[in-house]
C-alpha cells in the first residue's frame, strides 16, 4: 500500500495480509527494516490512545520517529495542510499519520505529495487503522466474518470507526445491524430499539457518546439514553454464549456502558488497544517497505 | 520496587539501595537491561526539570520513552485517569511516571492496573523522587544522616517535596526544623522567625513560594516575605561552616533566596538538579528490572 | 564553534567549513559522534519547519534529543530563562536549540552558562541557520556568492532572516536589494517599487507577511499587497534566465507570491527546506564535537 485512507481503498486481500502480519507480530517477529525510516504523527485532533499506540507500533519496527506538536506549529501562522505535509517530505519523513478534523482532509494531497499518508481519522469520515483492529480482534475470537452477527450501537454519524466497520464488515461477509436514536443513524438503516440484536449477535460494539462535538444528543440525558441504548447490566445477560463486547474508547463509562461491564468476562475493550499496537505495526511496515 | 508512591512505601533499605546505584551511575556504570522497556510520562502539570530528567534519566538507561501529551490527551474527552493507564498498559507500557493535581490520586490505580507507577507529584501530596535526590545530595556532603540539622524554609502546606523530606529525614535521624508564616505549616509544629537556626544547621532547605496555587500569601508581599522569611545575603553570612543551601527549584529569585545566593558556594541548587538524574536512572531501572 | 547565535558571530571560513559538510551529508556521509549527546529543543515561539528540521537533524547524526515543551514548563511558573538553560545543563545537555520572542534573549545566557546555545529565531533579530541553508542553496545553484544581485522582498524589519541573509550575504560579496513598503525597511535602504530589480536578479527572495505580528500592514490589504509587492505570475516571466525564487515558508499564498509559482521551476522553496536538514546536520555536529 502507498496509502491507508479509507476502508474502501483496501481491498480484502489487503487486509488479510495486515491481519496475518499482526499475529507475527503478536507471536514475537521482528522487523526487519532495510533503512532507517522517518516517520511523523500529525494529530490535530486529541487522542491518547490512537497517537501513543501508532509512536509504540512505529518504534517497535524500528522507524525513527520525529515529534510534531499540532497544537504549536506554522498551522497556527496559517499554512495550508498540503504547504506542511509537503514540508514534512522535504525534510525526509516517509510516511506520516494523520488525524485531522475535516473530512477527506487526503483529498487535497493526493496530487503533489509523495509521502505516504496514513489516516488517523478524518473528520467524521473513517478510521481505518481502528477499524483494523476491530477486525483483527473479531478474527482471533472467531476465525472467520462470513455469516457472523454484529451489532454496532451508538452515534453512527458522528463515528469514524462505525462508517470503516461498516464498509469492511459488509465486506467480508458479516451481519451488520445498527442501534441507535434516529438522529444518530446517518445515511444507514436502524434499529430504534434492541429488539433480539441481544440475544442473536456475536458481537455487540458500542460507540462512545461525544459530548465534545455537539452532537445532537437533544432529548437523552445520560442516563436515558443508557437505559434506552447502553449496554447495562441487564442486557449483558441476554447476550449469547461466546458473545463478545467491543468499543473503541475513550468509554463514558455509565453511559454508553455499564461501569462494571467495562473489563468483564465478555469485555475485549483492552484487548483492542492491545491489539491495535500489532495491527499498527503490520500497517506501518506494510507502506515503509512499499516505498523502496 | 513495583512502584514508587511516597516516601512511606520505601523503607530505609530501599532508599540505601537506590543511593548506592545512583553513586555506581555517576561514576560512569551503564545499565544493562535485559529486554526492550516502554516508559511514558504523564504530567498533567507543568514541569521543566522534573519531566526533562525523568526523559533524560530513562533513555540513559535504555529504556524506551513513548511520548504523552497530557494537554491533548483523551483526558479533555473525559477519560478517567484509570481508564488512561490502563490504555497505556495494554499498549505495552512497563512503567508510566505521573504527576497530577490529585492528592493520592494513585490510589485509585492500585487495583486493576499491573504496570509500574512512579509518582512525580501528587497534589499537595509527596514528591519521592525529588525527595530521593535531596537525600543523595545530602548524603553526599555529609556521609549520614544521623543527627545531621536541616532546616526547611517555606510553605511546607503546598509543597509535596518538604513532606516527603520531613517523613525521610526523620526516620533515617536526621533533626528536621521548619520555619514559616503560621498558615503554612500545615500538620507540622513550626518555628515563626529563623530564630538559632541559622547557626546551627547543616541544610538549609528553601521552598518555592508557589504563587500560582493561590497560596494563603496574605499579609506578606514578596519584600516582606523575603525580609521576614528569605535566606537574605545578612543571613546567609551567619550560617555554618561547610553548612549547605538546597532548594527544590524552580527559584522565585529574590523572595525566598537572594537573587546572588542561588549560585553561591554553599548552594546546591543546580548539584540537585544534576544528582537527579542519577538517582531517577537508579529508581527506573530499579522497578523495571523489578517486573520480570 | 560554541554557540550559534547571529551571523555577525561566523567567519567566511566556518560558513564555508559548515556548507562543505552539509554537502558531504548530502552526498549520503554518516556522522560519527564519539560519545552519546543530548540535545533540547526550547522553541517558545510556533515553529513547523526550523524545529522538525533541528529534530531530524540531531536524529541524523546520532544525537539524543530530550524533549521539551516550552509551552507547558516551568517558565509558566515564572522561571528565568537563564534558570531553564542552566537546569538542562545541570540535567546534561549538550547544546540546546532556542526559539523565543525577545531580542538577543542570548544575551544574558553568554554568562555562566557552558552548554551550547543554537539560536532559532530570537525576536526580530536573526535567525542564523535559516540563513545558512539559504546560503547553502544559493551557492548549490551559482557555485559562488560574489557578484551575485539577490532581491529580498517583503517585511524587512519583522524579519529575522532577512537581517542574517543581508549580514552575510553582503560580507561574502553579493549585491543585496531590498523592495518593500517603507515602514518595512528598518534601517536598510529600500526599493518602493520592483523598478528593474526582475530582470537583473539572479535570486529573488521573498519574505512572509507576518499577519500575527501586529506588522505595519496599514494601507495594504492581501490583494494590494500583492499587486504592488507580491511576485505575480506577470513578474516572473521578466526574472532573467536561471534566475531563482526562494521563500523562508511558510508562504501566504496569493500574498507575498502567486500560488501558481510555489512549486514552478524556478522556486526552490521545497528544496531550501531539504537543504535545511543536511546544514543543520552540520551546524549541530560541528558544535558538539567543538566541545570535546
Amino acid at each position: 500500500m502507498k496509502n491507508l485512507l479509507s476502508m474502501e481503498s483496501v481491498s480484502n486481500e489487503e487486509i488479510e495480509a495486515i491481519l496475518k502480519r499482526a499475529a507475527e507480530f503478536e507471536a514475537g517477529a521482528k522487523s526487519q527494516l532495510e533503512r532507517d525510516y522517518l516517520v511523523a504523527n500529525l494529530f490535530f485532533e486529541p487522542s491518547t490512545r490512537t497517537k501513543t499506540s501508532f509512536e509504540t507500533a512505529e518504534r517497535r519496527i524500528g522507524a525513527t520517529v520525529i515529534p510534531f506538536e499540532a497544537g504549536f506549529s506554522s498551522t497556527l501562522k496559517g499554512e495550508t495542510l498540503y504547504d506542511t505535509v509537503k514540508t514534512l517530505e522535504s525534510i525526509g519523513m516517509d510516511a506520516v499519520v494523520i488525524r485531522h478534523k475535516k473530512d477527506a482532509y487526503y483529498e487535497e494531497l493526493l496530487e503533489g505529495i509523495n509521502v505516504s499518508i496514513i489516516n488517523a481519522g478524518d473528520g467524521a469520515g473513517q478510521h481505518p487503522s481502528q477499524s483494523m483492529l476491530d477486525l483483527y480482534t473479531i478474527f482471533k475470537e472467531f476465525g472467520k466474518f462470513e455469516g457472523l452477527n454484529i451489532t454496532i450501537a451508538g452515534d453512527v454519524s458522528h463515528s469514524r470507526v462505525a462508517k470503516s466497520n461498516i464498509i469492511a464488515l459488509r465486506r467480508l461477509g458479516a451481519n451488520v445491524n445498527i442501534v441507535c436514536p434516529t438522529q444518530w443513524q446517518a445515511e444507514f438503516e436502524a434499529h430504534h430499539d434492541w429488539d433480539d440484536l441481544l440475544e442473536t449477535s456475536d458481537v455487540i460494539m458500542l460507540l462512545r457518546v461525544q459530548h465534545e462535538r455537539d452532537a445532537a444528543f437533544e432529548g437523552y440525558s445520560d442516563e436515558s439514553y443508557h437505559t434506552r441504548y447502553g449496554l447495562t447490566k441487564e442486557r449483558e445477560k441476554r447476550m449469547k454464549d461466546g458473545a463478545i463486547i467491543m468499543h473503541p474508547a475513550p468509554v463514558n463509562r455509565g453511559v454508553e456502558i455499564d461501569s462494571s461491564l467495562v473489563e468483564c468476562e465478555r469485555s475485549r475493550i483492552f484487548k483492542q488497544i492491545e491489539n491495535g499496537v500489532f495491527v499498527r505495526m503490520a500497517i506501518v511496515e506494510n507502506i515503509l517497505k512499499g516505498r523502496n
